[in-house]
């Protein structure tokens, strides 16, 4: 099942997509099942609460086209996003530092306003001309978890999405450690399109690729083999200082070739479009534009 | 005004302290303000909402004894809490790495979970015998803003309240950059007791003094006459990137003498009793204890 949140109408509402290419529609789930407020109350419910939505979109006629509606972040406003920084190993040589594979990963996080959705554009900040693209892989959290590990981590898993972990290069480096900064400005990244629950990976999490376009030219493409911290890991490591609880989000990491890493760096402009590809979800698709200025306090 | 959230007879409450010494009592604000549901929401309000909540609390009986409530964070659930790293000058100096002053704060996150209010424990978790305390000033923002500066962002805070931003020191070096798993333990940090609001520092914040003390003994004792990037710069820096809004909180930085700063380190055992001071808020203190093993996932 594909859930989205989207605006429609100028209210917003979930639900869940249905059908493939032009003829895909979007079931107003929300709607049929009123005891769920939204994607996270649905999640709160845990596997019982996915079966319902399920039963509901099986066979449900569409309420409208995808195309009539615009799509918010799956989860409209996930309560914790958790980001993981160099994971592919091919990245950790990407820095030409000598140093030796990491012991654990490094971890920052990103507020809901840094993101968009599926189609929103995505906003090069009026300070900066060093907005870059991150392709990667997110996880959605769907069950309650401390200290779990192995399987019962996996478990966990409610779903998988597409992110944009679009950074602001020149100021991930104002301070000598921690990226927030960076990593935070509004609309400087995506979550998208909507999650794919964890049932339509009955191969497990082991070998999905992530590729990453601009203008259509290739940018990122690597598997989840490649990993040096898998998911599993990933859970069974937060989860030792916080309890993850459903609608928490982890970005796993990023593979070679952002933009950053070009000799001479290739950063996103506007008019650019850039596209985040996951095997078994699908394409996050957002354009670039300027900023407008738009004065001081509101 | 001293704004509190509080726990009384099984339900969550908000209202404010008045009286002295050991005559302080609780004037229930929800009660008499039903439009707020929340000192969230009645920063949302902004300076009209705050003048009526002076007025209702005005000559008010106080509805219990302070000592019957138990104080949650002063906002209960903080939208966003953004942690300064090194920002007193003294502290890059405690470094020792020879380094010049930094250009731009450093800059991370901490969740929700990681704080408990006045009075509750804090937790030395399972993992790690490196508890150790951090007293701050932080700021709790009342009103919209994005990109403002000088008396603009001063205009911003709400109130200060003190915090203990408790760490986990082992699990900060886990990573090279970014500090998120040491700084985010569930209940090792604290918020509280109070929000004490922007009208009661009329010589404004260039001279705080936050002073910490483990079971009495003086730790860390410094002023804002020494930080090295003040209140005004902090909010202006921060609403550059990310529309701060009320509710928001930025814990400003702690000053020398934390436990790792001591030949032998002196962590925080269980039994401790950790006392951050603010001059102007008040002490905000917790005991720790052990965490107690609770088996893995909910």
């Amino acid at each position: 099942m594909k859930l989205i949140s989207y605006l429609h109408g100028g209210a917003s509402h979930w639900g869940c997509v249905i059908g493939d290419g032009n003829g895909q529609g979007v079931v107003d789930l929300g709607r049929r099942l009123p005891a769920f407020a939204s994607v996270s109350a649905l999640l709160e419910g845990g596997e019982a609460a996915l079966a319902q939505a399920r039963q509901a979109a099986e066979g449900a006629a569409p309420d409208h086209a995808l195309a009539e509606v615009r799509l918010a972040l799956p989860i409209a406003r996930p309560r914790r996003v958790f980001c993981i920084g160099v994971n592919y190993a091919h990245r950790n040589a990407e820095y030409k530092d000598g140093s030796d594979l990491p012991k654990y990963p490094s971890i920052f996080m990103r507020v809901a306003e840094s993101f968009v959705g599926h189609g929103e554009p995505l906003q090069q900040p009026l300070e900066s001309q060093q907005l870059d693209y991150e392709g990667e892989i997110a996880i959605v959290i769907g069950r309650r978890a401390r200290r779990v590990k192995g399987d019962e981590a996996l478990a966990c898993i409610a779903g998988l999405t597409c992110m944009n972990e679009g950074t602001v290069r020149d100021w991930v480096h104002h301070a000598k450690f921690n990226v927030t900064q960076g990593k935070n400005f509004n609309a400087s990244g995506a979550i998208g399109p909507w999650i794919v629950t964890a049932d339509e990976f009955p191969q497990g999490y082991g070998a999905l690729r992530v590729q990453t376009r601009v203008n259509g030219e290739p940018r990122q493409d690597d598997t989840t083999a490649h990993l040096m911290f898998d998911f599993a890991y990933l859970i069974g490591y937060l989860s030792t200082f916080t309890t993850l609880e459903p609608g928490d989000i982890i970005a796993t990491g990023t593979p070679t070739g952002a933009g950053i890493r070009f000799d001479p760096p290739k950063f996103l402009q506007p008019g650019d479009v850039v596209e985040v590809e996951v095997s078994g979800v699908g394409v996050l698709r957002n354009g670039v534009r300027a900023e407008q200025a738009e004065g001081a306090a509101a």
